[in-house]
This record gives structure tokens, C-alpha cells and sequence, in this order.
């Protein structure tokens, strides 16, 4: 059975396999060894989706995936009494929610590995630029998001993998480590422009490289076609039956 | 369970994810409505895809896929006593391989639809180009495909269409309506750019549109985001546990 990669997340995970998208270009990488699921939900917090977990990854599933990256925190850090408050959640229940999604794939599967990823840094301008595109005048006056908030959720998610051991990308700082990067990589201050996912997509290439399921030490699930005898095929799959 | 879509082919379809390729459009175009898995196998004819046929497709596995695309040819058509003589296929097997493949996945799941795609033209110009970037002089002078042979299998493959009631994509033809086709579709004269990608993109959601598993007529996995009350979340999501 093909091993399974499973990206659950908010509209940064269900937006990956748009042109250039990272979860793409991870099923590329993982061609003929893994097949890559996205589970990405727009507009989700860690609230919501916890609503979705044991649907997602029930307890009782025939195969558990080798890989569940968990993408979230772009919309729990939605500030209160603005635009998009609805979509707040508080820090300290923001760290329990990831919290409660990595013991849960844990008890499901303890092999599995769990990277967590934590949100892109917020341009702000850029947000009210795309505001405005969308509303006009009609638009709020201050962001619905900030950097600096964001900022403290992608921290709690790495503090969250640091005590329980897990890989994390620390996606947050590393996007701000480029001179340029609110619109280099964000294309409306907070989703990716392909550079965006090129860089999310090496820095999850760089921990899986590191670890026993990295594509290059996963065999292709079958022969590779130099590997086939013109006149004596049958001879390169004969091993299928065995 | 998740719908699934399966992509058999050969690189056409293996490469299908990389950057702007037709087998992640789709997939970001089912997103949340079915998995797109990938099975291309660069270098395979009809005659190796069979060896891998009951493997990919068991007749005992506990779910279908509900769309399957059959996308072989462009290595079957490689010309005899030329440099990749050893992927030939006759053109009379060729359609016959087909024939084996489209009948095991009707005896699988007869509601299964089947989507067979046609080889891409051929740009000669271009594969003696590529053979010459990677060969020098040392290249070979004949072209190991040509257009007009690649275009007598994707009329076997069309001729296979009709006679079993199946849909088809004439991807040879469909690609040569364009002024400038040989570079502004393929990159290596076989190969697809992103524009050749996006085409074929194009005529399998025009196929997929007509049909019951169009992805508009798909219902989402789970709640929209916007359906979601804030105050009481629990509400959007009781459904699940009924």
C-alpha cells in the first residue's frame, strides 16, 4: 500500500496545490513513493477544525499516514473587535488545540511523523491594499491581522514543539529573513506568491530529508523503465508475483 | 471516504505536479471534494503498464476510484531501428493494451469512468534540439518519434474511444489548433510547458463538467467557513456526529 502525506490546515494548506503551490510541489518530490492528501479548510481555526480531526484521521483506519503536517494559526490570530473577529482564538487555547491535534494523531499513530508549521508573517499593507481591492472605501481603517500578533502564535506553536519533541518550521521568521519579503512572498499580505511556497516547500524538503521517510531514501514502487529488458520485460517484474 | 481520481500514464502524467502541471490544477480543483493520486511511470509503453495494472488497480481493493485517466501512446510510438526502438509498442497491440486496461477497470468498478487521453503531437525540431543539448554531435540525426506516427496511435486510441462508449480527450489534434504549438506546448518537443499543461487542464474539467463526479456538482467535505457561527461553532458541525 502507497505510504500516505496528509497537509491539514487553513487556507494555506487547501491553497498548496495552486500553480506553484508547496503541496504540489511536495507530491512531485514524493512521485511514485508517496501519495500527498490535502486537507486544507479556508477560514479554519484551530477551534473549528478540531471539529474535523477524528473525522480526518479516525482511530480505526486501515492505514496511518507517514506524515501529517499541521498548518494553523493564520486565522486564530485574527485580532478582537476588528474585521475578522470570528476567526479569533486566544492564544493559550491556540497552543492547547495543536496540542490536543498532535495527541490525537499520536494515539492514531505513534510512528507517524507530525511536523508543525507555524503561521506566515503578516504584511500589513499588503492586507489593506487587498482590503481596499476588495471593498473600497468601504474597507476597515486598521488590519485585521498584525505581524506582531502573529508573531506570538507562531512562537506558542514552537514552544508546543519543542516540549513535545516534534519537528517544527519556524515559517514565521524565517519568510522575514529576506529583504522584501511582503511581497516577495505574500501576494496579499498573508497568502504565498510562488516564491512564498517555494520557500515553505525547501524548508519542509531540508527536516524530511532529515528523517527515515525523506523521498530520497524511499524506493520507487516499481522498476524504473531503464531497468526493463526491450525483449524480456516480464524478467523486471517478475518479483511482483513472487 | 474521500473520493479518488487516478492518473495512469506514463511521464506526461508522472511529471503532471510539477510546477503548473494538469494533474495539481485538477487536484487543486477537487480540493476538498476528492484525493488526485498520481500514477505515471516515465519510459512505460502499454505493453510494460500492464505488468503494473492489478498491482495499481487491485480487483479486490475496498474502494474505486470514481475517474481514471489512460494516458499512453507517446513511448509506443517511438520508431523502430531508432534510438528509443526499445520502448515500440505495434500500433494494433498498442490499441489492444488499452483495450485490457479500460476492460480490468470495468470488471474493478463498473461505474469507474474511464478518460482515455491521446499522445501530444510531436515537435521533431525540438526532440532533435533536446537530443543535440544532451548528446552534442554525438546525437542521433533521425527523430526517434515522429508527429505523423504519434498521430496513427492517437487515432488507435480514439478508434478504442468510440468503439467502447468511453470519453476521450484528442489531445494530438487539440494541441496542433494553435499557430506555434511545437514551443509554445512542449518544451522538449514532447514534454509539456505550463500553457500545455493548462490545456490539457482545460479539456478534462470540459469532460469531467459534463459528467456526475464534475467537480461543481461535488459537495464539500466539510462546512464552509463562512457557514460557521462563531459564538456557537458546535452548531455547523453537529451533523457529523448524527
Amino acid at each position: 500500500m502507497r505510504p500516505e502525506i496528509v497537509l491539514f490546515g487553513d487556507s494555506l494548506t487547501e491553497q498548496s496545490f495552486g500553480s506553484g503551490g508547496w503541496g504540489a510541489a511536495l507530491a512531485d518530490t514524493y512521485s511514485r513513493k508517496a501519495d500527498v492528501l490535502v486537507r486544507g479548510y479556508g477560514g479554519y481555526n484551530t477551534r473549528w477544525a478540531l471539529f474535523l480531526l477524528h473525522h480526518i484521521f479516525p482511530l480505526n483506519a486501515p492505514k496511518a499516514p507517514i506524515v501529517v503536517t499541521i498548518f494553523f494559526g493564520a486565522n486564530d490570530a485574527a485580532i478582537l473587535g476588528r474585521s475578522s473577529e470570528r476567526q479569533h482564538v486566544p492564544l493559550e487555547e491556540y497552543k492547547d488545540n495543536l496540542k490536543k491535534m498532535v495527541n490525537h494523531l499520536k494515539e492514531y499513530s505513534p510512528k507517524t511523523l507530525v511536523i508543525l508549521i507555524t503561521p506566515p508573517p503578516i504584511d500589513e499593507e499588503g492586507r489593506n491594499e487587498y482590503a481596499r481591492s476588495l471593498y473600497g472605501d468601504k474597507a476597515r481603517e486598521l488590519p485585521e491581522r498584525t505581524n506582531e500578533v502573529t508573531g506570538r502564535y507562531a512562537k506558542q506553536c514552537l514552544e508546543l514543539a519543542k516540549e513535545m519533541g516534534l519537528h517544527a518550521i519556524d515559517l514565521w521568521s524565517k519568510l522575514q529573513e529576506t529583504e522584501g519579503w511582503q511581497k516577495k512572498f505574500l501576494r496579499d499580505g498573508l497568502h504565498f506568491t510562488p516564491e512564498g511556497n517555494g520557500v515553505l516547500h525547501q524548508e519542509l524538503e531540508k527536516v524530511l530529508s532529515e528523517t527515515s521517510v525523506s523521498a530520497a531514501n524511499m524506493p520507487l514502487d516499481f522498476p524504473h523503465h531503464s531497468k526493463i529488458d526491450g525483449k524480456n520485460p516480464e524478467k523486471a517484474f517478475q518479483y511482483l508475483s513472487l
